[in-house]
């Protein structure tokens, strides 16, 4: 059990007679299922002021019904020079097009920025051209982040890059899950590297986003399971990328709203035990407050929707050396918007867990 | 019991040594949720040839895919003379102005017409106006239908007139559960005129049409319940009209897709016994093959969901009057195309049943 | 909107410089559905340290899986003299024969009972041997709880007599959505009392307990809508009771897991116009931090959904005097584990919204 | 497109001057998810009557009200002489134990038997006492039922052996999906058999049984997704039977009512283009009503559900040789019911698809 939930900022800045003093934050895609979120959790964050919330629309400013006494402030048209003088730390929520045409001014002008696209989470030019065609980073220009400067926001496996990070990469909600599962055993060596590499996942609507569409209307999904991206799906190389190998990896939509449950297939290498696969996994994670490590009680997302855990489990087959991993988490959450406040804490030196009680 | 399922044809007109000429039947409106199912039943109808299958739209002829082996003909854009030339009968499932204005213009040729839309069901002018104002049913030219041609086609209650219009106006869906619950009940004299009717009606999201809304958002509907059209309803005046009286009507999106469950309360006159309850109801339904009357054992959804029964049930609480009836059925099939196939049914001489054993 | 969200407990007793002494809380009945979200909620409520679980059942201690990381306690077996030893509050969350055993032992040793049951609601002795025959309160015995103990905890509406019961009878999830929407405009005179009020609620899965039955399979409630209770549900007279009047309530089991929708007919007098329906409900709610006045736009269960509020919407029609409220919650938050904690704040004069976040 | 769906008896045997004398068939095993559904197709076969409907259960007769009007009788307890007496043929949707006890008194009194249990599928002793040990078959008896006498009821790729069995031993919904997207591609030789070959199959809930369980109840499954059976599910043997091969197979529940969608993960031969894919299935099915080959429009539930259709689909990315294949079915139909009575048609000589509309 991990020791007490007391939460207390540890970073020295900012603390006046030992009060801290709220660190200034903007979210920047604030009506998208991911930026509710964001205004959710941040509103109610111990030690930040959520001091904007940004989207891009109509430019009608407008109110988040369902945050009514949470939050109840508007919702105002995405401006970047507002946007700066509003927040140290900026959240982005955008298309990739927009938080590529923004992340840069903000790093620019000094802020952190925490982006949830995909934009600037491959590092490879040419794997970028391929998957973010629209995504001008202005890589040639004046306001190019620079790659060491960009961290890949997988909170519990980049702790160190992310603390010292001007823009972290907030991971894909698919790549979360896939790779909490996988690093642990292909950093120590357990996976047989010649054996396919297979990723079946499966995700609420919600990962669709809130454009209403066929693929999104109630009726196509109700009573529905659908596969979709087959051998062309962007967060693919963003798993390839972590693990250095290509995967096959093919999501599937089923009938409910948020979560995100992955079954992964792999061999492990000869001598590979149930004990060192145990070990790997405790020791990887011992001191990672959000991810649960349930062995052969195999995890469901009914435990992980809501929260911001990433729970894992797995079975191996000693004889034959097939091993099955399950990962699940709340796609919104720690896939998502729930991660980004995890990065954002680690970035800020808060205790990891504040804010994300719930 | 009902008698044996077999089913044949029992109009004189057609027959060939014994062997039915099928009735060449076209449909309009063929790619919306009722429209297919339109489309599934009569290509399976035995006595039914669907000579067409026409829809609004951009104009492309495009396939149904989910129904590839049951009717594997293209759906091609709406046009009046081929509809005209390639059926006896047309079936419409299009908006309402759309039906208002291919309806009129199919009767002058000599067809008969089954129009799912709203656009003929309300018989006074004044209503019309106010509910269905972008309706011009070319009621002052040339093309006009007669009011006495039009059937209101609620099945079990209007047989004859169905048998002899030339257009039969498909009720709604939630008048359809509502008017089988009621109308016996107040054709007996057993309800409390002065007492407030309250129609509390439950429906799957498929209801709402095949638009992809921010409405019809998977993320939306699930895990959801809202209430809509409270005082605003188009069906409520369809009640009302039937009835001869208002009535307050607040139906529901719930998370499902298919099928309407509706709960009433009313008051019964004093000595409506619960036995004179059920007597009427087992009267009024005793040669109806679609609606089962259950009694206590009150309807569920799933029982006539991908049917087209209306399962009809209630309870009487002696001491006080009050009596609460539930009604329900499939919105698409008794509430839409099942109703539609069964009016064609009667409208013909076909057994009711003919075609709609699914 | 409300003031800031810090929460601190302004009670005196149990400070040492400052810094408050947790109340020690027990939970009998953890395993539940409202028993988990009572672990869930007090293993993280900042003024509270949670002491033990129980739960009947087959007597050997488990865990909570679902809650690891947040309580890794053991829940072990009922037992009531270790409870009392354990807690200065004891939640129950227990079927009603067992809550009528416990809850007396522990008043008359002194602990505050906060009674998730329905055993306690009913104030005349008619009604309880009539709606709950099995719940034997003791009442003969040195162990009864006197009535002028006991309190009706409908947090909103009964925050007096919350402060100082021993007992507070935690409402029922129906109930509390009712009367929230209700008791105002009955307290204001503004409704009919001549007028039937109808009360159609819509009730996801949870609420009907943890038992696996056909009911509750999966399949029986996918799909489909059911009535249930007719004339013959316990919450009806709760509700009647609170009101003064009999009313006419109808749940329905709506496929969905967590969330009540009800919606209320009823009949304003002369003169009740919109405005003072506003006006009422804004002034008995302008300190509730968990109940949400959201006039004409409806409220849905999707905002309410894993949060302790109760959202509430009305509409009327000023010609008729028609008005048909709508109110919703989570049932197992503010219809159970978060009204029982919110009630544990005002019974010990936390902020009311202390642990409640989530 | 099929031929006319106009269905008639190709049997010489009972034509009684042209008009088919229907074949009388029992059911036992009538009140679970299968059985309801073998009563509610038998009972509108145009070929057959259902003579009687038997349970195992507490010996009280009971109906079926879900099927009220489409079949009225009593479903009575399991008993095999009045069974023997009442059919020609009779289909079983009974526990395994039942079925190995009933099955072979059938056949060994002349009845065709047409058996959905897991029983008789497996042809090996030794793995039948691994995966069903309890299902004593009589092997050393005389009743026991020869190997040459059963065949394995894969309709579309076992007609020959299912024309001329004594006993069907009717596929699992698992296998069924998989075997019709495997076997074709296998038996053409285009499968890299030193390749593994993983099975991710989802599927609804009421293939968990009509027992209600703390795994069946609604507020387990709603929402979530779980995965089990991890290298110990009956399914996986049955599996790798038909195809000579071991398999991973991991099945999931997914919340939805009825439906199965497998994703099978697998490498081709060098040289098997996307061409010999497509023709390869083309030619398989080119006779199979039932069969929908979809090619890169990838098959989803909502197209078989409540219908005898599976389809296939997949994606092939040649440069590496990986293959996706995709099928799906409703596991009542086609993966118990339908197919039960497709191989009925098979057997008797029958149209296939007689009974099968819906």
């Amino acid at each position: 059990m991990l020791s007490s939930v007391n939460i207390s900022p540890n970073h020295a800045a900012g603390n006046v007679d030992g009060a801290a003093v709220p660190v200034r934050v903007g979210v920047a895609g604030a009506t998208g299922f991911a930026g509710r979120e964001l205004v959710r959790l941040l509103a109610r964050h111990p030690f930040v002021r959520l001091t904007t919330a940004m989207a891009t629309g109509d430019g009608r400013p407008r109110r988040l019904d369902g945050l009514l006494h949470i939050w109840d402030g508007e919702v105002v048209p995405l401006s970047i020079e507002p946007l700066i003088e509003s927040c140290e730390v900026a959240v982005l929520a955008l298309p990739d097009a927009s938080a590529a045409a923004v992340a840069p001014a903000l790093v620019h002008a000094g802020r952190r920025v925490i982006d949830l696209s995909g934009t600037f989470r491959l590092r490879q030019a040419a794997e970028r051209a391929r998957w973010y065609p629209d995504a001008d980073r202005g890589e040639a220009g004046d306001h190019a982040v620079a790659a060491e400067a960009i961290a890949y926001g997988l909170t519990e496996r980049r702790r160190d890059q992310i603390r010292t990070a001007r823009l972290i990469a907030n991971p894909g909600c698919y790549p979360t899950a896939a790779l909490l599962a996988l690093e642990p055993l292909a950093a120590a060596g357990l996976l047989d590297t010649r054996a396919d590499l297979v990723i079946d996942a499966k995700s609420g609507v919600s990962g669709a986003g809130q454009a209403p569409t066929d693929r999104t209307h109630f009726s196509s999904c109700h009573g529905n399971v659908a596969a979709y991206g087959l051998f062309e799906h962007r967060h693919a190389p963003e798993i390839g990328q972590a693990l250095g190998r290509s995967v096959t990896f093919v999501p599937h939509l089923v009938p409910l709203d948020r979560g995100i449950l992955t079954t992964i297939y792999a061999r492990v290498q000869p001598g590979a035990t149930e004990t060192r696969v145990a070990d790997t996994y405790a020791a990887a994670y011992a001191a990672a407050p959000f991810v649960r490590v349930r062995g052969e009680a195999l995890p469901e997302i009914r435990d992980v929707a809501h929260t911001n855990f990433c729970d894992l489990g797995w079975r191996l087959d000693a004889a034959s050396g097939r091993i099955v991993l399950v990962a699940c988490l709340d796609n919104l959450l720690k896939g998502a918007a729930g991660q980004a406040v995890q990065n954002l804490n680690v970035a800020l030196g808060f205790d990891e867990r504040a804010g994300l009680a719930s």
